[in-house]
């Protein structure tokens, strides 16, 4: 077997969040595997400068058309061409000059990049889970119709993505994704009430952005993921299964029909993930901590709460329902936090507006594309409208 | 990818035992995708006949020779051809009249008929450990040599192997076997001078033939896995490590270079790594009970009381020293076990008896095949006499 590695020239959309800002990490720690041809950010203008002298992309995209200026003029004195906008960044992601995507943007705007990189057969690394959690069956049946390969950077579905290395032709039983729980693990509805944003923000294990953060507080990151790994591989909803494990070491599971159950363990260290996406399917040497077993060490697990976290009942809901109603949780959902974030609603106000949101919106069945945009943006109304009264 | 299934014809060596046992369950449940060609045993010709009417074998073997014409008669009104003696399991071995051996003979005896069936060719399903441990350098060039894949049965190397599937562009960092630690852990020696044979063959999860159930109890079967592991994926002595799990559900890992870690789970059931090895590369599905993680479940790890067990000591000493060392280990062990199950020496005398072998057998560090059948026969000479006296 060869050890060959052929370049490849990435394209970071949202490279200024968490993961983007370690993917470049990764880059720049093996620049001889790496490099960067494209760089966008929503609104970051500072940081995306400084990345794109550090790392000379071709090409930079800066979502916020106001601080297209600033960009320019910062990088005037480079052969860097800069675009500014969100139709920029689906006309840059259809350019035929990168050799794979890191779909990094947040949120429910990282979805029409990644088609257009799958349009022109590009493999993507996918750390926006959006993406598939809004329009999964559209985005997996271009995929499999372009045969590019989506590479989930999500721990969760990296860890199961790597069980599967190998066992292609062997059935999935179910997939086992584990949730730490979050800051808030074993609190009752009569804490969680008084639960402010900063609070939230102290992730036990992982180092993530803010809005991440508060899903995993709330356990719909994993509701979220749960509906994420239906369609990376094409499970119905009862083949996936959530357990909390509070230490955060196995990332995720695999059960085959043979009932024997695969692994992935580690540090929790986006690092990784996002390092074997980029450079799958060959792991990359590197220095990172290693997990060590401990004298004693223990590995615990307790199924969720479902009682006091209820977000968990809502994506469970919607991942059996199916149709739009994955899109309509997610659009009230990102609402919801952003709420939060603001301190306009409370910790568990965040549930009762995405169920009152998914009450709302009608169920479509199989939603077109542009349905699936408009549901989107109704839930996004309508749970705004909420938080205004 | 095809999901067919090409039929194989399996010779079972060692089929009476408790490995060979649970194979033929196995085969018994899949009739469509194999049949048993030959099956052998050392001494019990009333299961190896009840075995052969059955499944109707082309061969059988019984070794004794003595029982040579009890099993004879009790197959002549049957095509089944019957063989007898030591020499016979060789000759049969290599007949090409099978399509994979499960090498389930028990100790150093198991080792010339795996020779024999990779000469012709033969994949093998590995349930004897003592082949690799003995003589690994040989069995693995040879393997290589002929290009048989060699499929261990071993719950833990299985593991690892399962782990491996996909992965053979990737380096491995070390491997993790986990070692249930048997009976006796948390046991200091004022307690395992007293140990009996009754209560050493009673293994907290694991149900397994007599010999291996007391190397689990001394932690030499763990010893003897080391050296058996450093064989079978061509690894450095300092590349596997030992820990102890307890509750025996993950049943072992592998670290990767880039610090990921793959494991593979399920409840302890050796019938599963036996149909994997049987049916490798395509998983069988079956009804075998599942493992769940129950609310709560716990999973621990501690490291090894080397000052106790202190066998796993010398089997690492003998993985460093390498040449003919894990072969007198291994001898001086058959030896120590088989006087200890007839209350001949006491528990903590075994480890003494191999530890006294090692140092007298002459250390040969290249050994050929022959060298290895005499360091292994000076060793059980040597072994022996310390018992008489």
């Amino acid at each position: 077997m060869s050890n060959s590695f052929v370049h490849r020239r990435i394209a970071i959309f949202g490279s200024t969040g968490s993961i983007g800002t370690q993917a470049l990490e990764v880059i720049a720690a093996n620049p001889d595997k790496f490099s960067v041809e494209i760089l966008t950010a929503q609104s970051n203008d500072e940081l995306l400068v400084k990345q794109a002298l550090k790392f000379q992309p071709n090409i930079v995209v800066i979502g916020d058309d106001r601080k297209y200026e600033a960009v320019k003029q910062a990088l005037s004195h480079t052969h860097i061409k800069v675009f500014a906008g969100a139709k920029s960044l689906e006309e840059v992601a259809s350019m035929d000059c990168y050799d794979m995507m890191l779909a990094a943007i947040v949120g429910f705007a990282g979805l029409r990049p990644v088609l257009c990189a799958l349009d022109i057969g590009k493999p993507i690394a996918l750390a926006n889970k959006e993406t598939l959690v809004v329009a999964g069956d559209i985005v997996m049946k271009k995929a499999v119709e372009k045969r590019v390969p989506i590479i989930p950077v999500d721990s969760e579905h990296s860890a199961i993505f790597q069980c599967l290395v190998g066992e292609t032709r062997n059935k999935i039983e179910k997939v086992i994704l584990t949730a730490s729980g979050g800051p808030f693990l074993g609190r009752k509805p009569n804490y969680l009430v008084n639960v402010k944003r900063d609070h939230a923000l102290q992730h036990p294990n992982w180092q993530m952005g803010a809005k991440i953060t508060v899903d995993s507080a709330t356990l719909m990151n994993k509701g979220l993921e749960m509906i994420e790994a239906r369609w990376l591989f094409d499970l119905g909803p009862e083949q996936v299964q959530v357990i909390i494990h509070p230490q955060s070491i196995i990332h995720s599971m695999v059960q085959f029909d043979d009932g024997s159950i695969k692994a992935q363990l580690g540090l929790p260290d986006m690092k990784l993930p996002i390092q074997y996406a980029l450079a799958f399917p060959q792991r990359i040497p590197n220095d990172f901590p290693r997990f060590n077993f401990k004298n004693p060490c223990q590995l615990t697990f307790e199924d969720p709460d479902t009682k006091t976290f209820r977000n968990l009942v809502l994506a469970t809901e919607a991942l059996y329902k199916g149709g739009n109603q994955p899109c309509v949780l997610n659009a009230a959902n990102e609402i919801a936090v952003y709420a939060f974030l603001r301190n306009r609603i409370g910790f568990l106000d965040m549930t009762d507006l995405i169920e009152r949101t998914l009450e709302h919106v009608p169920m479509i069945e199989s939603p077109t594309l542009e349905e699936y945009f408009e549901s989107d943006g109704e839930a996004r109304n309508f749970a705004a409208s909420l938080i205004k009264l």
